[in-house]
């Protein structure tokens, strides 16, 4: 399976896709970045006016929620269920969901319009299942992860799409199958936006990998490794913000098989 | 009291404060890599529809004025008016006051909300108070810090707050007592948005620190010691900008207290 | 010549303009640190209350349309406008034309205000040209820069302006002069937002040398160079990020006359 996922690193930056992002203010430059350094084209558009020609344009389209407002939301609504008659995947990030009100029913607006992908921490996954009236078991598991799973594990039925928790350990979830990352490191969530970075990744792959599991799982598993080559000896995390983008530019067919670390269930 | 001051930068560490920002698109990203550095947690939320739910979840509310616009101002005086209603600690950065009429205006308004500290360099302390009708005495000093100074003595005693002037020294100031310190760097007004990320590390000391004075000193005391010790050797101020996040995060105790450079009046 | 456009490089860092900037989130960030490490003064205001306030105080005006929407174009055209009216110097980037029908409308308007200088990358150059109605002829042109240079030409006759077209060379391109600068990386397109601080920079230069010719060359020619210094050796586009801040501060006269490369024509 590491061959393979290797050789969808490489696909990506071979095709250079173009991925459409109507994400937040905070993490826009990063998400652009962490696109170019892993070989794709990032475009920020989101004026009513022009989406409908960069969504033509865009095979994959990325909604972040990181700071929405009214306004932000008439746009991502129309984009996704442009791109959900279209049959284009789109990714959908619900930062903060849980966190009010105003987020919670944002989210369930988009939902509507069935997104190819959610990724988020294991709590936004969790709100985010809760909201949706899924009862997500195993809440009072000692193990955190466990009711997170359970709540992936229930969204991605429901929507027949995949489900990406990131964390310590990151999971990968659809109907059928399960894989967990080992990768990554404790001073990532102490940069911002790294796993709105990921999500953009996770778009990229999903753009030119026909198979979505796959697709989501190579992306996750090349980042969280980046991330955590990038943390090591690394003085803070100023230098490890910098450094990810130089891993993901650089990072070799060797150093990925020997430390990805994956386990499939 | 740099013991003192160690123990408040651990305690802001341990406690890991929820820090609510409005602030300008320039620094978003820049703000909340500083709040993650210092061990505080960031939340960038500003739909009116949302704000009441995020302000009862955090102990503190930045406002910072560096991109303002109409529908922008209308977020903030709810925050503020709202901090003021619930007594909850708000900070002030008046980025660019003077300027313009309109931020002019904008900061009036702002300030009927009484904010619990204002942070700012010498000109926008000076301009804020002149159009407050604070006479500042001393305009004409050979010593351009001594008008400032003045200034934010009259502003401390007027609105009863702490009152935060950066510069090649830092001065705190409030009804009763000034301090000042003397660390920092040339290289830093080279770098966008340091003013605006110190602001927002004041707040998070004021989210967990009962006297906001000490708290103000502290944050101002950390922050710029991290930026004296990461201009060192820099190559530039990208070079800064990078270390300064490594800094917040890693500095040690021995070398704060062998390296701070405090005066209390 | 490359011992003037030291002695201009120089001319900026004394003489500080600040340069008021209407562009767009992604990078907001980028732009600003630039103009600081270049030894200018960036201020990003756009809220129609205070954009005449603003204008007034600048002695340029830089307005970038890559997250354009109506309410910005607004303010764009009424600082455009303004410019225009005062003969004060403005440079467009128009980030993404030709891309969707929308920005197409947007540069047409903007361009009724006559930039005194555009900068883009040879594909916008083209875009512009046709859809102004400007015959590029060449199209079919083995060396696609053939294109691209008809295009500025005849754009630079109509509108009696400079072009510069960035890429592997950039071309500096008035009604009577044409110029080559042949440094640069192929890594600087894997940063988001260098094209968008390159025109930045060239509104700092315009803003204080008398020959727009000359101070958008001398401009191209530092941001180039710098940027290829700060590629030598870079891990990645994460380092090229900040290296070109240091660069672009600690450049030294006898490393640009070493190695800068122009080509007058």
């Amino acid at each position: 399976m590491e061959n393979t996922l290797w050789k969808h690193i490489l696909h990506v930056k071979k095709v250079n896709p173009l991925v459409h992002n109507i994400t937040n203010y905070v993490v826009m430059n990063n998400s652009a970045n962490a696109l170019l350094a892993a070989g794709a084209s990032p475009i920020m558009a989101h004026a009513l006016e022009e989406l409908e020609d960069i969504l033509k344009i865009s095979p994959v389209l990325v909604i972040n929620i990181g700071t929405i407002e009214p306004r932000w939301l008439d746009r991502m609504l129309f984009a996704a269920e442009y791109a959900h008659k279209q049959a284009k995947p789109w990714i959908l990030d619900p930062v903060g969901v849980g966190a009010s009100k105003f987020r919670n029913e944002v989210v369930a607006k988009l939902l509507t319009f069935k997104p190819s992908v959610i990724r988020g921490n294991a709590s936004e996954i969790m709100a985010l299942a809760n909201y949706q009236g899924i009862n997500a078991k195993g809440v009072d598991s000692h193990e955190p992860s466990e009711a997170a799973l359970q709540a992936a594990s229930e969204l991605a039925k429901h929507y027949n799409n995949v489900i990406c928790i990131s964390g310590a350990t990151d999971y990968i979830v659809s109907k059928h199958r399960q894989a967990a990352v080992a990768n990554g490191s404790a001073m990532m969530p102490l940069v911002t936006g790294l796993g709105c970075s990921c999500t953009a990744i996770i778009a990229a792959f999903v753009a030119c990998i026909e198979e979505p599991f796959e697709a989501c799982l190579a992306a996750q598993a090349y980042f969280s490794l980046c991330g955590e080559r990038a943390a090591r000896n690394a003085a803070g995390p100023g230098s490890l913000q910098l450094r990810i983008l130089d891993e993901l530019y650089a990072l070799q067919q060797s150093d990925f098989l020997n430390e990805v670390k994956i386990k499939i269930a």
